[in-house]
């Protein structure tokens, strides 16, 4: 394989005197980092330590922006939640990580939405289209890091966002080329091995196979592994060991799709 | 008089299903507005309106940055507050609020510190300079609003910031310069007349008079006044017109600053 | 008529430096207060004031907890909350607003749900167990203020909690017995006398009238007055006054469930 | 050694959805806990949880109520809050423990204020008194869980509560019976055989010897051991086995204080 990928993670969800993740190893796997805001997780000192750490391995960064919820580490629905609201929020997080990150020296490249945010939005046009509209708003030249398919990389496609397609290392998918609900069987995968064999076929045959053995076709961009799971640095590495022995070329997304 | 000076108060202080103060009311009679960043008060969706409200009046804007204290309003000292933790707080708050000015097409044009942190860094100079060089890094051009003669002001010139000189229509002075503490008689003035009568002649006399009756020069190119107090429109309001009667022009202070 | 009814008002809904509605002016009106316990509004010192001028004037006072959502003042509806989690949630409520009570002297008589969770609970029935079993919990004597006819009011019924029927003076009914969303035309009542002759109609008729006639009987005990919306006083003080000169005697809603 | 001793450790501090510490491990080792209430750590399913598992050991439970201020952990000296606010919100957080504890069978003994709020308050009468009263009206039964000598212990004896008295097992003492601050070389022990050393000896000797060799007499009831500093387990483990082979008794706090 003559093939190019990114591998990126969330990070930066430590939040006050509560840690989370092992970042620091991440930070050595991965070449994409996804950094909170300070709405579900995240503070400017977190925020700054990580955008440092980052620079200095040379991983890429971006914005991991969220609902408002602290208290539910923005997992939890909103159901109601205003598009105009949403974007207002969204601008005031890329704004502030945006700024942080050009003091550091290590300008953001992208935006991911986190959680809920990310899943309502994925499915919902109106939030869908605060999102593009926010990221468009503050810079139209960071790329939009979604699920192909959705609504959030369609809205993001029709504004002229430029927007990167990722793959999960270790969820199975549904027919409609969404995640399979956790609570079905099957759903999350655990082991390594296995993992990377999925993304290694992903990656040759440019496609998603479903549940049922539907192939979804799609170009990767980069492919999302967890660092907030047990066993999730070895889940990483061992991707990473894998792509590598395969001759799979690791490299930053925002570098990937600006190439495209 | 050929006078020109500076209205300036704090706004979009209102939270969430909570509001603060006569917002509209005072943008009809100030010229310059320092804007709550979500660390003691404000949201996304409160800086939002309180910025546009501002650039439909033609209101000058700036950050109004805090420590991290919601329940306290800011108001709350934070002894032993790590300076290097203060910093990216205020690059956080004052980048957020800057790119949300720039997404509305109303750019703001200084930063004035909030409640316990304006008072602590105006003490201290190792908060203080933690505060120069957060503004430094955001934008060198912005002004930094801030009572004469105080830790903050100093560091800020010395750091090669520019610096706006603000004075309190409704307060009176101790013999170091600073506000006399609230705690002691005759510290704040509740007439409005009498409050014009004392910023009308510190203007004439581009100084201060403190309680013992010390004159301290300095060159005034603000009067801050309160939205959030009773009356606190009335006593807006007959100052500006006093101002006006007496032939002083009522000017942003980043423009006076800038035009020095 | 000789008939008797409850007023209530949800109370202490200031937090922070943030006030919210005329507490004080609503005290002189109603007969029971619904006192926010810090989840979507309060905090111990609101509380205390609250609790403190309720004991002065003689207003009966109840918990009004909600799903942990300062932001959303509660009002967010937060999907997939776990009942378990919700009853934990509001055993720590209740705990702590009884506790304060005790401790002033003047013992909460009844639990009431606030906003979404108030919404949610009525319609889901696991969420209604939840409520009914951290109420069981905490104080077996506690009444549950509740609209008829609800998952709420159905669950605390068969499980042994005595239970408070209240109409809203303001309200429209939708035929299913619940309120007429929001966003339909003649949803929300907003001329008091109107307003005032709905609730007389209720109670001679111990029924409710639907927007389309139907009439659904059931034996009322509250009338709930709002207190954080424009006209809110003129609303209950309108009320109030209509009721007494109809004859109707107000009295405190858990004084009347216990009379029953 | 004919003595009994108490190990205390804090506990319950995770919040949301980030964890801290061990509790789990620690419970095996110590015999009371001090639970987080919610206004630094914890939040009600923490707390439930703590609870509960404390219970199935048989460890006692009591509250570690703070300052209101997640942010900073509660570690923040907030200089200038009331006493009357502060009792307010101590009523509050022992109330809301206080009754998540009985719905679980498993009754609170005792209050230890936590972090800021613990220092500061031995060192100000002022605040110490606002923690007895508290105690006072919540449940005069608690005992107070505090430093012998400073003000929260005296104020807590002069008003009638039954008080525990603690040392630390990693901590050196200054010679005005205070902890040495942790800026000072050897304030902190690491060494947990030397700590184990130390504890024996102040048993032995019924006092604290300080840095310069001062002995102060004092009846210990309680051994503080950090649950969230790294090593904190084998610490504690190591104290239990050095205290259990020279022939002291573990027992809880509350039940030593209740003997005397």
């Amino acid at each position: 394989m003559s093939l190019s990928v990114d591998l990126n993670c969330d990070m930066g969800e430590s939040f006050a005197a509560w840690k989370m993740g092992d970042d620091r190893a991440m930070l050595d796997i991965v070449t994409t980092a996804n950094i909170a805001c300070g709405f579900h997780a995240g503070d400017p000192m977190v925020m700054h330590e990580t955008l440092s750490l980052a620079r200095e391995r040379g991983v890429q960064v971006g914005a991991h922006p969220s609902f408002m919820d602290l208290v539910g580490f923005g997992r939890r629905r909103l159901e109601g939640e205003s598009p105009a609201d949403l974007e207002k929020q969204l601008i005031y997080q890329i704004g502030a990580i945006k700024t942080m990150a050009e003091v550091i020296g290590h300008p953001i490249r992208h935006v991911k939405t986190h959680g809920a945010l990310g899943n309502m939005a994925a499915e919902d046009r109106e939030l869908a289209l605060a999102v593009s509209r926010a990221i468009l708003a503050v810079d139209p030249s960071l790329v939009h890091l979604a699920m192909p398919g959705m609504q959030t990389s369609l809205t993001a496609g029709e504004m002229g966002l430029k927007v990167g397609n990722e793959v999960f290392a270790d969820r199975a998918y549904a027919d409609n080329g969404n995640l399979l609900s956790r609570k079905l069987p099957g759903a999350v995968i655990h082991d390594p091995e296995v993992a990377a064999d999925r993304v290694l076929r992903m990656l040759e045959e440019q496609a998603v196979t479903t549940v049922s053995g539907q192939r979804i076709p799609l170009a990767i961009d980069s492919v999302c592994v967890h660092g907030d799971t047990p066993g999730a640095v070895e889940m990483a590495a061992t991707l990473r060991r894998r792509l590598e022995n395969a001759g799979v070329a690791i490299r930053p997304m925002a570098d990937l799709v600006d190439a495209r």
